[in-house]
């Protein structure tokens, strides 16, 4: 059974109809592989959109930030409305026209207000998982966060509710009269892929590369639910 | 001579000031490498951050999209107060300790209202930029954009005036209580590069993949200034 996220205003296409889905596993799927969203929230009337690292979980997403970043200070009290934002490029889609030329995309947007996570069992699994989310495997070979750590870390709690997902693949689409032109056309894909681990100078003797960092690999299948 | 953004009080860090910078070349810089850019903007006093292609020209950042889109739509009239948001991902910094981890980043944030470009000229200037930017050599192979195309597709100009930069970058910055844990640290650089062109599959006989396709790069060091 396909899941479906409610269709709401403003996530409603004014455009484009067709590559606008809800489906919770398209969403997922989408946050589940990028790494960083942009947070945008309004502060005296103005927009305000930062990057910061995420990760779902079922259906929550929880951000995480300094005690002292922006959007964490503004959330205390009654939390913070925000849309999140989270775009996977894919490729640049060369058309005939310059007009039809384009980029493929996943992009997600999430809104609604993000709260405080102040449960501390619910804080520190949120902090674990982003470090699984960013490199999984790695919470095996870290240090856990002290009590003064966690304290100096905010963590906020976003329920995927009102989410839309948009999403374009393929080749361009030329205008007929456009086909018997002397141009190229089609798809140059972009691939974001791990250089050489660059080891810190100071570690002690006979630590290696781990192979959660040697095998890390963009989570493109990756799946947390 | 070092050319500085003037600082204000919403381009002022609430910390890690020293990661942050005004200074032109660096902002000018990351918005030249990165594609794809984040607008944030208030709807009924709520926010909505959506992605767009943009180019920079001097000092002026220009938006593209349909003239349906959104964004687009709510810039019409006096213009639309934004703020827009590019963020490269250069690496993943892995710490002893989970707290420490964090990410090797470049963003860029503009403040500013952005106005419809009525002026045909710089309309099609920015477009012709614009294209540029995603793969430089590329208007020399396609066709250009007609009068009905140019009216469906609507250029936003957004002054650089109110910018920031926050840089990271470098090894993890471990407690020193923890160097001498068995655990591995260090940075994953991250990289996208291009794959493989995908031709479309109804090229007419004798149309390769021109140079400009075939060549390109991530633009690292290319400048428009």
């Amino acid at each position: 059974m396909t899941h479906l996220y409610p269709q709401t205003p403003r996530t409603s296409p004014t455009r484009d109809a067709q590559r606008v889905s809800y489906d919770h596993e398209t969403v997922h799927a989408v946050l589940d592989e990028a790494l960083v969203c942009h947070v945008g929230f309004v502060v005296e009337g103005r927009p305000v959109v930062l990057p910061h690292l995420y990760v779902r979980l079922g259906e929550v997403l929880y951000l995480h930030g300094s005690t002292g970043a922006r959007a964490m200070q503004a959330a205390r009290g009654d939390g913070l409305e925000v849309c999140v934002t989270v775009t996977l490029l894919d490729g640049l889609v060369l058309a005939r026209s310059a007009f039809n030329h384009s980029v493929n995309y996943r992009s997600v947007v999430v809104h609604g207000t993000a709260v405080v996570v102040k449960d501390p069992q619910e804080k520190t699994a949120a902090l674990a998982a982003l470090v699984e989310a960013v490199v999984p495997g790695r919470t095996g070979g870290t240090r856990p966060p002290s009590r003064s750590e966690l304290a100096a870390t905010t963590v906020l709690r976003l329920d995927l509710h009102e989410v839309s997902v948009k999403v374009r693949t393929g080749p361009p689409n030329d205008d007929p009269e456009d086909l018997g032109l002397p141009y190229w056309a089609g798809v140059l894909p972009l691939i974001t892929s791990p250089g050489t681990p660059q080891p810190n100078d100071d570690l002690p003797d006979g630590v290696a590369v781990p192979k959660h960092v040697s095998a890390w690999k963009r989570p493109a299948t990756r799946r947390r639910s």
